[in-house]
């Protein structure tokens, strides 16, 4: 027998996870270049930036200079701008774009991949399921259209600190099979980035989508002057919310399901993420700055995010929707209060009033 | 059959945190007058401010000008400097002092309580279980002192938060009999300190013990300037440490123990207490300033805290001591890493060296 074929890996999406991340992969396939191709494509979405296409400047400076500004990118990462040609040839390919590109992007590639294909999801949200009424998971979209397997990453990662290498961990959820723990754990693992895996991989990815809700919850707190105290028992009372929520989608919306164990929430994926996301989260920001200013989301967006939406309110909406078929919404009063403060149905000093109810319901 | 003897009621304590949970305990016997006694005592150990004693003050000016000035004290609260004139008649007892003091004021009392005297314990911290090398719970010490039924009360308190009336949450451990849930709530809850109750009395009791060597690594990390990934695998990891103590204290130290459950840590006393204690609390503070000017903790002690002492390094030691004992170090590197930098063993730079060693660990 010959030497294995090195595995390609491709990073869909270049935004500023996506970068950060781009600079772990880049350096762990030199690292274990007898399983790696060295060769990392990326997929740029193209723009131009001072009249340069954003992929020339990836891969004559090797910087992201609109995404992740100041870190120099490893230059075995290249820069792609055509999305088949960078995920055609590859074996495992990263999913770092917002979810609202999901379906675009898995319909353009659908039939274009490699036979056992890997897609490994970095996307925190989720996707709506129009006719019944729930929330979906982005894994769950991606293998139905493409007829690949899948695993998530997630953990408490903020972008920015994982680039200046500060020490933190991250969650693999992932089956166990055909050598796929050892290879991710090639991949992604550094001193710096410390990844611990887990098959419970829908409890993963529920984890990533929902924090954010609570850290909306935990931006108006700031906004209304609260302390620590208070924030701490909104961490907790979203906390006990993610765990209900969990069996909701896994008893009512019948997704495919095995595995889950309540240490998952023990996880980086679960209490970690979330204490980051709503300390330092972009979502935590822009609600804040909701009650502080008193301008609406989409004008806080326009302004602090560049005009990317914020995830928190999108799924506090989604997951608003599904408790409502379900009738459950008086058994959420944080994650329920979280979307009606969004929708200017409640004001926010309404918050503390919801969290008393919590008592109640959990 | 008349009315019941209205239930007497004794803060043994009236530090900062005495002081502002008798804002509660003075406001809630009158809301509950049927219940109980209007009359709070509250022992004050007696020392002279300004040439005039402090129970004097507290009794005139209905303020504890040292150590919670600016805040009005329910005037039903009344300060009393002999211990044993504020107990002897009490049905409740409140302990709120420093631990070191529990066994000589248990001494003084012994032997003078009434029957059926119950004590409810807001002290956090461990005694040393001399020749066992083991931690030993505040409350089965007083247990043993004192032959009386015990209660303790933990979560995301950070006093000078709840004595501003900010919305939190507080967890009581204590066994349901003798209507004592119904009792204590009363006692406790209000509209911004939200009351759940537990039978895992020990649980609760371990994690406001334990949750103050994990403010003291985040204390490090926050001196060393990192991130919100980090503090929050930092708090992860504690976290994870805090449930593997709870077995070996209860399985080596043979404590006596029933009803333990993993949702206890999902309580305010578990997962939202340690992360209050690490965002704000004063360990995490000494910690930080430990690194950042390299004085003595002593040293440190004295100019910030007036020379109390601070709890996180003391129960490190402890800890560590009874994990030595039990040949189990190593699988504590977050509880190891902090006992060794307060003794300056190692660096605190080597702290987050040690957090890699949890990924093999846990």
């Amino acid at each position: 027998m010959g030497p294995r074929t090195p595995i390609k890996v491709t990073l869909v999406g270049s935004g500023n996870w996506g970068s950060a991340i781009s600079l772990i992969i880049g350096k762990n396939v030199q690292k274990y270049r007898d399983e790696f191709d060295e060769k990392v494509l990326m997929w740029v979405y193209e723009e131009m930036i001072n009249g340069m296409k954003l992929t020339e400047i990836i891969n004559t400076q090797h910087e992201n200079v609109k995404y992740l500004p100041g870190k120099k990118l490893p230059s075995n990462v290249v820069a792609v701008p055509d999305l088949l040609t960078a995920c055609k040839d590859s074996d495992i390919l990263i999913f770092v774009i917002p979810h609202q590109f999901v379906e675009n992007v898995c319909t353009r590639l659908k039939g274009h991949l490699k036979e056992g294909t890997l897609v490994v999801s970095l996307i925190k949200g989720f996707m709506i399921q129009k006719k019944k009424g729930g929330i979906r998971l982005v894994t769950e979209e991606i293998r139905e259209l493409l007829n690949v397997d899948t695993a998530v990453l997630m953990g408490a990662n903020l972008a920015p600190e994982v680039a200046n290498e500060d020490f933190c961990e991250a969650t693999i959820g992932c089956k166990d099979q055909n050598d796929r723990w050892s290879i991710l754990h090639k991949l992604f693992d550094t001193d710096n980035f410390k990844i611990a895996l887990t098959e419970d991989a829908n409890t993963v990815e529920l984890c990533g989508g929902l924090k954010n809700i609570v850290a909306c919850a935990a931006g108006f707190a700031d906004g209304l002057g609260y302390g620590s105290n208070t924030k701490s028992a909104i961490i907790r009372l979203g906390l006990m919310e993610i765990t209900v929520v969990k069996i909701i989608v896994f008893v009512f919306v019948e997704l495919f399901y095995h595995g889950s164990n309540i240490r998952t929430f023990f996880e980086s994926c679960g209490v970690a993420d979330l204490i980051a996301t709503c300390s330092a989260g972009r979502n935590r920001k822009i609600c804040e700055a909701f009650v502080k200013t008193g301008k609406s989301m989409k004008q806080l967006e326009q302004e602090m995010l560049n005009g990317q939406s914020a995830q928190g309110p999108l799924t506090a909406e989604e997951v608003y929707l599904m408790l409502k078929k379900h009738n459950m919404v008086s058994r959420f009063p944080l994650f329920s209060a979280v979307h009606q403060i969004c929708q200017g149905e409640i004001s926010p000093d309404h918050l503390v009033a919801h969290l008393r109810e919590s008592q109640n319901s959990h």
